[in-house]
């Protein structure tokens, strides 16, 4: 017998996750049917107290909501989370930036992500450079923080600007958001990558998960 | 007989562009040879006072040299200029600033072309927005241009910054500086294209004469 | 309490644009809610005479109209304005010519933000470059312009005709019409930023509103 | 034994081209040896009067001259040609134009693969669309051409232009000219396929040779 | 008043193109509403005998038809024509032969075009490169024509073969039939452009109407 | 009469494929109309026992249902099959290994074809690098088969780490599957064909056919 | 101490490659200096009788000679080979077949390494698809082979046609021969993954080595 | 007197970086002459003990010799660095892997910069997924680290791999090495982008600098 997963067939599901890499499995929704991500947190909750499907949609919600009572929907986030234990906080927070009022989709898959993972999120919306007064005013909230999310879309900016202002890690996530030469984010991300802001690092184009994943386990090491 | 331009069999020297665009012709030296620059130059200073030879090699340089003694040669800003009258200078100063000391040779091509044409230039270097106090201490000399010229390679996120700090025209440059995703320059380009900051028209990559000549018209309106 | 902004919580209204950058703030509609716009509308109504909603959908019209009667759809230009006072009117007009019927919507996205901040336009469409004679018998009414935006999609070659026939500043708008190579716009953005017309300055594909924004402030410095 | 060709092991010379597509075999230089070349052109010469080498390097000249007397080496063209007889002149003009100086080489490498096939070529250098007046002076030129071939760097808005003006087939060659967001061609090349002006057929890049090709097949269609 | 074009406001129609260019003015769909295509055909028809509109809708059909009881419904083709006169047939044939069943739409549009225009076409679908009998043995049916136009998706490897089998002009047109890495066409494209086949020449993705349009060029030459 | 293939007009049905390529033809069914396709069938099947109808739409199922009662549909794989008789099975197996759930489509596809051609298919699904127990629990099934066919999107690495472990061909597929940065297949596209895992091959994006294809070639040369 | 490798320090040899994979580990000499790659072989044939770098330079050469006697260069394929025992040869051959004479250095890489691991080579250059006669003559020496690899630059038609010819597999290589939009080898590779020829699998761009290895592992299959 | 930079013209240094972002300014040597380094060296050395000069050519090395005795040269790092006290060591270590023996430069660009700022770091080099028994026998270093950075060209799936196996944060480095379809890093890019290994992220292209930056910040939070 395979030891470390739990084979459904369609999915081997990985119940050894949170021994090797700190965190429980973690359901990634895109593709994938209703009936396949009950099956798949179903196994996931015979060992672990909570359980996230990110990039949910309605359809994922409802059969989540009818197997497993404790679920919730967050719409904007596009993700439900299954909560049987609250997990103890960690010391600090982690600020959660974005640089326009559209960016706050990708910025709240962060939020709740951080947040079922036992974080304390500050959230800060539309301090983009263009009004740099908005920047300027939030930068003790950014210095507070153990590590700063900025998610931009657009030129993506917005990191170089907070890393030059912060002493802690920076990771950037770039955003779909933006219209012709932005090419669905390669834009936000291309800048960011280039970023004349040291120590900055970057995350997939709308992988609000991702970064939250990252600091999470920074956060994590702050915490020992 | 053809009128308004001058054939000489591997170009067509365009002798009435003055009238037309406002500006004599430029020579743009890049795969041209020593001889036919010196031959469109010859042309034009039948006309005009003044000649400039952008993207010049230091063979061209040599050359035009040998023919023209009042011949001036612009190292890091590639250009050969001949001026045989200064023209009358225009009121207000235009901003030429750049992100990094790498920029300096495409702000210098810019800046060379904005002082053959008769404004004034204000340089100001190494303004980038990893370090937004450098930016913010020469914000009233950017506001007293009549217009912004703004050169920057790596993620370009410079003219977004100034854009939102000043009320006049700014012109973008995207430079190849930089390495990586950078992409010779796109990163920057796509950065200034999609840019938050109302206003800022770009143009090609290390294109400091482009951006010069269109601040040159802007600068003539307001002097008009 | 921070300064120069008002923190609706999605948004932080940049009350002090007007101040710094000469026009006040204008709400890009895409990836908003109406719930959204109307309430940055009312912030900036607070102070402001005028606003503008550029990529508006019927349904931000509606949330619109119904709390500003004043307020007015654009269907073409797919803007909202509300216009409580006329702002006066700047001398001489700003030229907005498209190259084919096709791109109208873009040239008219300019010409409502043009209107809505004071300038006269001229409106000039289907002139490309495979029917010369068309753009010819224009040519007086291009150069009495004091800014020329010329928005063209397919291969994006109308302005480089333009700067050969005018002094004025021309702005460059490449639309995402045509097909194939095309490239939702890529082959008209970059014909124009390589255009062998100097001085074309170039903003984002389909971006009608930021070459008015550039065209504005530079219209409003040949009126100072 | 094989028929139609000759096996030189690293080459299958094509004997029976000129029967099947009505010229002879040409030798495209890049990537072969200076043996490689004399080898294939001696077998050709066996069934042919003439013999074209296109991007031939100087090293490919030596070796072809120290072999075939009649050799001529078109330095700007990159092209050696052995021409034993010379082939009957066909009726009627191609016209080769260009729109910059620095587009001249390949213009070139059209104008001496057209005139080794027996045409007559009409070359027309410097009539980019900056200045049209250069155009039109030019217009009854392109008109009495049987085929137009256009050369043209940067934004590649040429073949547009001519193609409004004239009734005859405008076989469109982009060339790498320019720098920037030009990226070696790719924006002449998009600006030519997506070109406003019908019937426009477009090359390779820099491929002037293949648009003689193709000017030649229409010229002996005209003669037929 | 204006020479050589009708003024619609939306639209400058070019009532002087058959004069410059050979035919009539085509209304090209994409884009534009159907009250604006009556429009302009009907002032197309003041002067011409036929009118074609291309990347028509059935929205369009409707319109046309509504207007122009001559009016015909090409729907594989997404063409409407109207020809009050039928064009005197020119001498000889135009080959239009495609790759695969899916490429037929855009060969249909190639071949509507050139009959309006007055030219023979010779149909032949299915003759891809992966069973080379198929198109050898319609070897003769191709060298019968005065120009063989090839459509095809995928890899675009038909022009090339053809290329090496006739001796008339060769016209390619890439479509956007495949899936993956054909991109929509670029495979086709690239495939098309880089042909190891001499004097093949290229149109848009899709753009069965400009290798008509080229194709009807060069017949009326061969019919001079 | 042509030979070798039957003439229905839209199409040339390739009739004498297995003779050529051991497999009789195969009916991509993208584009391609219910009619078409059930046409094309029955010109198969007058010579051939099984016929695949790949791509296929729910529309094309019913129209193959309707006409050949043995029709089965294939719903994960988008696959139509007709077996009037059962081929006899080749000796070993061949493994069709995924990275993640979302692959199984394009995995069932090349399942699907390897079993119409008679091949034994080992069917293993998730075994994603990021939980390398899962992966190294599998290896001697791996080992085991004639031929492993590896389907993985996202960053593709699956292929170069089943390369390390076996010793049998390795075909790579690339799935879209993923978001942002992964470009709709092209970062699995890339990441296999740079593998540093010797020896894999790779198919178009999305192309579990080809791979099957491939790999039936190379059983049934096992088998020899 | 660590099993199945030998730690260099700067690289760990893989010593139980051939166990696992079949072949010993080749030395891929890009990047390397002479020195490691001595030291590497040094430790590769403490086990095994053969060793091969690809991509080798001339002072890999010259290293090479110095330290094993036994080392030959294989100039055009740019490898080194040291075989101090002959593999047994497998039974049947591999065609490396290329389109034109510039591929013959990349297909000398795929037969060298071929011939290293005990395989029969039959070479064919020069039958591209633009004189389909040469291919047709060498029909029977491709179906005779056990597999078939293909090399080709420019458009890369030529797998295509080969797969339609045979029934092996067919390997194709892209090269990156050719000029403008071939853009190093994209077009070939395009063009081959979109291939209308079923079973055909690709490599990387110049990637003969790779090509050989997949070919060497079926051929093995086929000889068990 | 501006505050918080001393202005040399050329560069503004920053020398309120250290108290702003934890670490003193680093040179990046790219675009820069050697005397500019040198200035810039002695402003940050009037406050700081330690300078960092990354991507320095020799010609830097020698004039920061010259001028600073103290200073050491970092070859395979392209780094030059002056430490004119050492700073206190961190507790615990950052592991910096390799996935080949070609990206050992870019790692030592990560190692150098590291310790510099006072962290211990562990080298593993040649560790890629083509050979998993060498990964895995590393195991226990890679936990036992407080970061990992992970540098891999190629194909880029070391990230993913080493993710799965640790809880530590992973921070990936694409390098430029491969050719062909690696496209200069891109493939490598892509696949960290695109990783199934939670919480990875990814810095620029072969910037083993801006890596170790980040490591740098995360391991002073472990330290806190």
């Amino acid at each position: 017998m395979p030891e470390g997963y739990t084979d459904l067939g369609f999915a081997k599901v990985d119940t050894d996750r949170r021994r090797r890499c700190g965190f429980p499995e973690v359901i990634f929704g895109m593709g994938k049917t209703a009936e396949q991500i009950v099956a798949i947190a179903r196994v996931i909750l015979e060992k672990e107290s909570v359980v996230l499907v990110s990039r949910a949609t309605s359809d994922h919600w409802r059969a989540m909501a009818a197997e497993f009572p404790e679920a919730r929907w967050h719409e904007v986030a596009r993700c439900v989370t299954v909560e049987r234990v609250t997990l103890p906080k960690l010391r600090g927070t982690i600020a959660v930036v974005c640089a326009g009022t559209s960016d706050i989709p990708v910025a709240e898959e962060a939020a709740v992500t951080l947040e079922v993972f036992g974080n304390t999120v500050e959230r800060i919306a539309d301090v983009g450079v263009a009004g740099l007064h908005r920047l300027l005013a939030v930068r003790e909230r950014l210095e507070a923080a153990n590590v700063v999310i900025v998610v931009a879309g657009m030129e993506g900016a917005l990191p170089s600007a907070v890393a030059g202002l912060v002493s802690k890690p920076v990771i950037a996530v770039p955003t779909s958001i933006g219209y012709g030469a932005n090419f669905g984010g390669i834009a936000a991300l291309l800048g960011m990558l280039t970023s004349c802001g040291s120590g900055v690092t970057v995350v997939n184009i709308d992988n609000g998960f991702g970064a939250a994943f990252a600091a999470a386990q920074i956060n994590r090491l702050a915490n020992a």
